[in-house]
């Protein structure tokens, strides 16, 4: 199975990872250059990916994608075992889980908003959640080839080895006392969970949780978009740990 | 001109304003009623306006849209004049101005996040930016009607007259020295302007600004979702004001 790849940054992202194998990349031709098409082709040569230029028509079969021109065949990203991200040395490790993130667009925006925040996985589970997919590639902006995406069976037990593991868990929910600046997040491994736009997230794991959280509301009016949710949190977990960094504590 | 207004939640915020008319509401017929349909057909019964269930076949033209069995034909949102904004009471406005957000997804997304965080208004200009279409209703979970949504044709002549008006004006900029929670947000009108993905704030725009502020990204990567950037400071603001306020300050 190869996954299509579209877009100039994707298509320059998927190139940088060399975990990925690419079997072929296409260019429309006379597409011009903005800079991307070039280290696109140095790339593709550095790393010996078969590219070929074809005519506008036969971009026709990929109309479903805004592909600017560029499309590559790529194997699908290789995600990491639970264990193997805990096994790999390193401390006050940030994860994100999504419990139920159905929207590929909201979940691609979460890996990539994860990834400028420097955190180090994405934890998911296989069912009730979007997988990895062109869209989710696309909307990451090629954010899913920087960071360790996890794919667990059941995300109740991913938490057990979390928890085991040295890792605060820590929760969003609508009914928490606490706002989510009232933690603190520097100098500790933690993980934050999203849950559903529909549903929030699902009790099992709320009970299993550290710390519940919510985001404060001036208005009474519906939620926040599950995305943009998730970077309040993540942004406020990196200011902290800036903070700390500037002032050498 | 009639607006085409979809899902359930959307058509529910619809036809809470009253500003919009609505000429007529469709359901499907055999339509599961999760609480939200019941309150739609209160709604309705009460304005007096025209409804029909329908059998599923007729929905079929509808079918670019995510209706979930409900549609609303409104007229298009009221826009707010700037100055009847300007003119209105009211002391610590908060504003987002959007400066060539395109996609009609990441506005909608901006416009629900400003609702929950009570911001006052949503500035947009004419050209270069997404207009108010279904897209942007529905993406906003229908937070349109909820904030004074001004467009005007001159966005640079409209933050003058912001200017005049004692509003600060904050400008994102990734080549900015502070970062966005150096300002103080509280006890001031201010605005915060967010550019387009691709090329940020125009110039002219920029060079009004009275603070420059950047989101300080942990990793070196694409930049954030614009709508994640517009939620991450938007929701400093809430923070700092909720905090102030609970201090008694």
């Amino acid at each position: 199975m190869q996954d299509i790849v579209y877009g100039r940054n994707n298509v320059y992202e998927v190139l940088t990872d060399e975990n990925r194998s690419i079997s072929k990349i296409i260019l429309m031709k006379g597409i011009k250059d903005n800079g991307k098409i070039s280290q696109i082709l140095d790339l593709a040569k550095k790393r010996g990916i078969v590219f070929q230029f074809l005519p506008k028509e036969k971009f026709y079969e990929y109309k479903e994608y805004s592909h600017q021109g560029v499309i590559a065949y790529a194997s699908p990203i290789k995600y990491t075992g639970l264990e193997e991200f805990l096994n790999k040395k390193g401390e006050n490790k940030k994860v994100v889980i999504t419990d139920g993130v159905e929207d590929p667009h909201n979940f691609g925006s979460i890996i990539r908003t994860a990834v400028c925040a420097g955190y180090d996985a994405v934890i998911f589970p296989s069912r009730r959640n979007s997988a990895v997919n062109s869209t989710v590639e696309k909307t990451s902006a090629g954010a899913v080839n920087h960071i360790d995406m996890i794919m667990v069976n059941s995300l109740s037990g991913a938490i057990d080895k979390l928890k085991n593991n040295n890792f605060w868990i820590i929760a969003t929910d609508i009914k928490a006392k606490d706002n989510y600046y009232d933690i603190d997040y520097c100098n500790m491994n933690f993980a934050i969970v999203m849950g559903s736009e529909k549903e929030g997230i699902s009790s099992t794991i709320l009970k299993k949780a550290d710390f519940r959280v919510k985001i404060p509301m001036f208005k009474n009016f519906d939620s926040l978009n599950v995305s943009n949710a998730a970077s309040i949190l993540i942004f406020e977990s990196v200011k902290q740990i800036l903070q700390k960094t500037e002032h050498g504590v």
